[in-house]
């Protein structure tokens, strides 16, 4: 078999924050498969194809690209952000695991990128300075009680938390009942980011409390991140405050 | 004042996983600070100067990049993978924070990279696949109960674990406590990822089982990755296994 596939993490949007990794992968590719909004960052080409797909049809597009593999092209398979992170690398590896054995001899490579939380956090100081997680609100494919229980745990944790996919027109309610719950066991001055486009000219980045924090403020492309009892922020003059999670821990906690 | 201070994420290693904005950070800066390690990776430069510091002098090295950039000087601070993660973001602003005013009026940028966990993951699948947690195994600047506490909660609430600094000379016995305390909450068969260099030409990735876990087999450098009970393992013929977490999660868990 000729074919390959690798899937290629675009970074937060910029293309001064694609690595020269990915780039190479995209130029190379025969085919791109991915979310349409992902492939329109992506300059056209003369002789590669695209094919755009709906959000949701992860695995029905992992199949695909895969097939066009065997079939011998060059295919990437785009991811905003990082592929491995709530993107399309777990897909890619389940269709392996459950498609034909043609699919476990191919030359499959993940290409990483900068995932949104990073690019979140790089724009306001340094908020996951310490110990933190990632959780995806979306109880698509995980029972919605699961995504509470990991809230309250990591709350009682002291981790900060970055929420992913936190809010879409089919899930409303998710965020705010997310906030209900940490608001129920952490303080209301915690510090919480909405990070949206990061380092790209429409780029919005607001810093609010954890009382304040509106769900309307949200949308798909946005990254939250939720601070700790310990985050700091440093007002300064003219200009915009920093948001750091301290290197140091305190022993009562 | 027209010095600035730029902290850079240098990405995993390999320059081809360096994005073009800390590539052009780097370039652009007349003095490099950073830990030797990482400024090795940097070619020499006619004109820029570099100042080579110990692992563990951070707030030392943020103070004085941060005097360089108020003497006038365009200063880059590198840090290897993401300066956000475990690494020299968060130093400089705590150095900020308790500096004097001239500091808080710098123009600060934070430049963010592929960290060593998203390298790691990619190298062998997708294991940070759902949700997952990050944490720094160092007790120099929090208490090893803090940690275990950690430990125990993301395992109780399905996190895939990937711990930072699991190792040093200066901290032999962490990891291995680390190890005991996973096995008594998490099953022995849960996989283990030891990740080292990924994306570079001395890449070391090794698969394992929490039970068989071996503290010898990390360094300093090294990510380790513990998936959970749901992280799922393809073996191929011929080539290395893929490691991933599945998108769904059961109800009961």
């Amino acid at each position: 078999m000729s074919g390959r596939l690798t899937v290629v993490g675009l970074g937060p949007g910029s293309p001064r924050q694609m690595t020269p990794e990915a780039a190479a992968a995209v130029a190379e590719a025969d085919i791109l498969f991915g979310y349409a909004p992902y492939l329109a960052r992506l300059p056209e080409r003369t002789g590669q194809e695209r094919r755009a797909s709906d959000n949701r049809e992860e695995i029905a597009r992992a199949a695909a690209a895969l097939e066009a593999a065997v079939a011998g092209a060059k295919v990437a398979m785009v991811s905003g952000g990082d592929p491995g992170v709530f993107a399309m690398a777990a897909a890619v590896c389940e269709a392996i695991e459950h498609g034909p054995e043609q699919w476990r001899a191919l030359d499959v490579q993940i290409v990483p990128g900068v995932t949104a939380m990073l690019a979140v956090a790089a724009r306001c100081g340094a908020p996951l300075g310490h110990d933190f997680c990632a959780i995806s609100l979306s109880d698509n494919l995980k029972p919605w009680e699961l995504v509470e229980k990991r809230l309250a745990l990591a709350a009682e944790a002291g981790f900060v938390i970055a929420l992913y996919n936190p809010i879409s027109r089919a899930r409303p309610w998710q965020l705010g009942r997310a906030f209900e719950r940490l608001r129920a066991v952490l303080a209301g001055d915690i510090p919480v980011v909405f990070g949206r486009a990061a380092g790209r000219e429409d780029e919005r980045i607001a810093l609010t409390t954890l009382a304040t924090a509106d769900p309307a403020q949200a949308d798909m492309a946005t990254c939250i991140i939720i601070g700790t009892a310990q985050t700091r922020i440093v007002a300064r003059e003219g200009l915009p405050p920093i948001v750091y999670a301290p290197r140091s821990a305190p022993a009562a906690q």
